[in-house]
Order: structure tokens, then sequence, then C-alpha cells
């Protein structure tokens, strides 16, 4: 190999290692600031062609994905400001990546896990407080260089109160969606075929990646 | 330096950024598997000559290593199935990657951590909940460019049942093991001679890497 | 551009990725370290010039960082001794790194996070135990090639005893200083003017980093 093209092969090898980085970054900005419910700045994290899937809803494009951030949980959580609330807490830890960028370096895919804490202050409503435990496999793409959020789909595992634990979880914790937009002013585009269940179903979500050393697709049964 | 020494030391100074992202997505996955009883794919991510150090015993070679997740595990977590059971929650969070590779690249270092959630639904058997908080110390292999596991060593730390906390947790809440195979036909191939204890006991599990400033070995007692 | 501006911008390119992963073993070793007590170790890991910012407390320079950690904290989980106290829980999960390096490689900016399990166990004193969810916003500079903590300001956020949980957190749980030494021996230097508030107070900890895709500054108000 000339000194030229070993030189090009370290460009695109050093590129993709930065794609990795930029990208966990992304994913952990997403999560400061679901934190702190700046809905407005969890919207800009996505492409303008980007989806969420969630608890059974598909939101599609900014207008969805405005639906669900600034639309839905805003409403719920903050009473429409962007920003915290006091009292309210919503942390959402981002950990345990596995980013795999094409070979293009157009686009990106990653697992990710979060656990939950969640809940109302006793000083500022119904007390409530529950753990979540959660998966990500998310879609990256990058435009202009720029790495932006394509595909987000969340699935939550497990939640348990913080009073009974997971053990006593009632089944469909959080219900999946069943309306979509317009009828739900908040909806989704569109409803999964065929979403995951909650906890005490355990069911596998699909990895991206295959096996790091056998190479195989790792299916639930084998 | 020369041109060609500059791009030599660059492919490899740039090929140990890449072993170490490798390591990480190694480990991260060996979580996502255990979370889901896939204790195949979890014995594939092994070396022909690896080993697992946990609770006292010494798990040896493939047949070492598939009788403690293939035998042991999969007894009692799944009845027998690869892959997860309704209402058994396994949760193995990966974090806190400390990552050193070899400068001859075969071989790497690597301390992370868990946080885990652990336990039985109440539809599903007797309702069982705990929290587990334990360190891994491993061993790392390239084989022919494929990173595997060569020693995990995993030392849990706490536990703490849901209800009552690690305030409470009682001693030796998990025995460590006392019996090999094949008198224990999922037993390890041999005994740690001095295991570590659990919480209460709070004692170091050494570092495989010097402090990061001053480079000197860090041992419990200065 | 010619082969050897390429090769010299790789090895720019490079470094700042080895810095990357540098800092974040850095201070992943500082939440190890903290585990187990070894304040000796955990105050080497700062530069000469470093401060820690605390519960309202500013802890400068060498002199200033030891009060913090072998003078308070030894004082308060250790009985004065380097290393853990058995019976005493403290551990500091750290995860969700954002780190940007300077150009120039002389400094780097970084976010983190810390869900720490803490207590004493009935066995060895009056039962405690409470989880604590905080963020590091911290500085770090490379003297000689070797990266430092050059500012730590942890922001406790939210506190909850494991029997009780965060939606019944007592308001300022724990106390900000009010104390500088040497009134106080194990005091800080200074007071901050504005220290934030704990939970259920739930303002936003300024980022170091602008919005990955907007390239905006992000405040709470927007």
């Amino acid at each position: 190999m000339t000194a030229e093209d070993r030189i090009a092969e370290l460009e695109h090898r050093l590129g993709m290692v930065e794609d990795v980085l930029a990208i966990r970054n992304l994913q952990h900005a997403y999560g400061y600031y679901l934190d702190k419910c700046l809905y407005n700045e969890v919207v800009d994290l996505f492409a303008d062609e980007g989806q969420v899937m969630f608890i059974g809803g598909v939101y599609k494009g900014k207008p969805g994905i405005a639906r669900l951030y600034t639309g839905r949980f805003r409403g719920r959580f903050t009473d429409g400001s962007n920003g915290p609330a006091p009292g309210r807490l919503l942390e959402h830890l981002q950990l345990q990546d596995i980013v795999h960028v094409s070979a293009d370096r157009r686009s990106a895919y990653a697992r990710f896990r979060t656990l939950m804490q969640a809940g109302t202050h006793h000083t500022v409503g119904e007390p409530r407080q529950w753990w979540e435990g959660g998966l990500y496999e998310n879609v990256y793409v990058a435009e202009d260089g720029i790495w932006k959020i394509k595909v987000l789909f969340y699935r939550p595992f497990w939640h348990a109160t913080f009073d009974q634990g997971w053990a006593y979880t009632a089944p469909d914790y959080v219900p999946n969606m069943s309306e979509v937009f317009p009828d739900d002013p908040n909806g989704p585009d569109e409803l999964l075929a065929d979403p995951p269940r909650l906890w005490p179903d355990t069911t596998v979500f699909p990895f991206h990646y295959r096996h790091p050393v056998t190479g195989r697709e790792v299916r639930e049964a084998r």
C-alpha cells in the first residue's frame, strides 16, 4: 500500500472513531435535556425525517416528534413551559452504548439503555415515585457532517413503584397507545402492528448487531 | 521521524483506540445477553482458554464456563431454555469502563461495574426482588483480530433486598462456593484460596491499573 | 493538502480522541477511588491549582482539596484511615460522559453524572441508607502530557432515603456550607455566592457545551 493509501485509510478509520464519540455525545445529550424537560432542545436533536417509536406509537417527522415531546410530555410534566418544573423528577440515565457506524459514515446504529428515577415530590402534588429500566435501538444520520437522531426506538422494559418494587408491577403499567393523531391531539402518526409488551413480559428487544465473536445474528431462540 | 514512521505510529495508536472501543462493545454485549439469559451467546464471548471467577469458584475453559452459564444459571433462571423466562428480571447494567490495551495489542485489561435489578414477578412464582452492585476486573485476548474474554472476574460487592435495603443485608447473602465439579455437577473446577467476602465487608478489589496521575500502584493501605 | 499536512492533522485529531479516553479513565478512576475511601488517591488526581465546588463551598488548591477529602470525608466515613471502613457503603457510579477537548489539547471540559448508593450497615452503627443522583461539570488540564482534574464541580441533585424515596425527601436534605476555613477546620476557602438548591428544586446545571445539532447555547428558558 502506498503512503497515500495508508493516510487515506487512517483518515477513514479515525473518522469512524470520531463518529462513535459524536453519537455517544448526542445520545448522552438527549438524556441530559430530557432530565430537564428541555423539550425544544430534544426535538432539535432529530433529523427532519426522524421518527420515534414509543409504547406502541410511531411519531413521524419534526411535527410528529414535536407532538410527543413538546405536546404530550410537556403537557404532562411541565404545564407547558420549556424546562423543568419544581418537584418533578425525570432522570434519564444513559449508559452501555454499543455503536456501529456504516462504512460510508452516513448512518449509524446504537443500543443504549436507561435507568430512570421519576416522580412527583409530595410538596407539589400527589406523591408518585417509580423506577424504570428501558432500552434504545436507535438509528443516526450524518447531515453535512452533523450527527442527528434518525430513529429513536425506546422500549421501556420494566417499571417499579418505589414502594412496591418490580416483583409487584401491575401488568401493562403504561398502556400501549391506541389512538392516532388527530383523534388524540398528541397522538402518534401510526400504531405499531405488534408492539412489545412491558414487564413481566421479557421478550428480547432485537439487536442491531451480530454477535461480536461468532458473527451470527442473535435471536431469542437458538 | 520519517513520514513512513509517523504513519506506522498512527496506525498503531489508532489500532489501540479501536481496540478500546471493541472491548467496550464486547463487555456491553455481555451485559445485554446476560439480561436476556442468552447463555449460549454469553459462552461464545469467551476464548477457548477463558475462565470465570465468581463467588469463590473458578470455572475453566469452555466446558467450565458452560457449566456456569448454561448449567447453573440456566437451571436456576430459565428452566433450561436459552432466552428469558417471563417474570424473571436479571438486568446487568454495564458501566464505568477503564480499559487498557497492551502494547502488542494482543491482550487487554478492564475494570467495569454493574448495578443489577433482579427478581421474580409475583405472577410466576415466589416474589423476590433485589439490587446488586458489583465489579469486574477482566482480561481480554485478541485472536485473529477478534477480541474475546479471557478472564472474567466478577466480584459481587453488595446486595440489598428491595424491601429492606443494604443497611440490613444478611452477611454472606450469597454463600461462596464450596464444592467443585463433578461433586457439584454445575460446580467450578477449583475454589479460590482466599475469595472476597460480600458486603458489609468492604475490601478493595485490586485495580489492574496504576494511578493515572502518580503512576503508583494503589493498594488498600498507604 | 500535502501528505505531511495530512499526517500532522491525523496526529492532532487522534491525540484529541486519546485525550477523551484518558479523561474518561481519569473520571472513572475518581469514582472507583471514592467508592473505597481512597482519599489520598483522590487528592492526587487533581492539579496543584485545582479546586472543588461542593454544596456551596469552594475548596482551593491541594491544601483545600485535602481538607475536603482527607479531612471532612475521611473524618466522617473512615475514622481517619485511608481506605474503606467495614459496613460503610459509598458507591459513586460514574456515567454518561460528554467530553470536549480544547483545540490546543491543554484543557478539557466534561459533564458526567453519578448514581450513588450510600449508608451504614446495621451491624456497625446506626443504620442509614440513601440514594443520591448528581451531576459533574468538570475542567481538566494536561500537564506534561498527563491529564488532571482542574475543577470538579459536583452538584448533588436529588437524595432519597431507601425507605421513603424521592417523593418525600426533606428540603435541604444536605445543608449548604455556611462556614469557611479556618473557622470550620474542614471548611472551604470560599462560599459560592449563589449555590444551587437541592431537590425538590430542579434548576438546570449549566452545560459546558452547545447544542450538538443547532450549535446554540442552551439555557433554562427559551
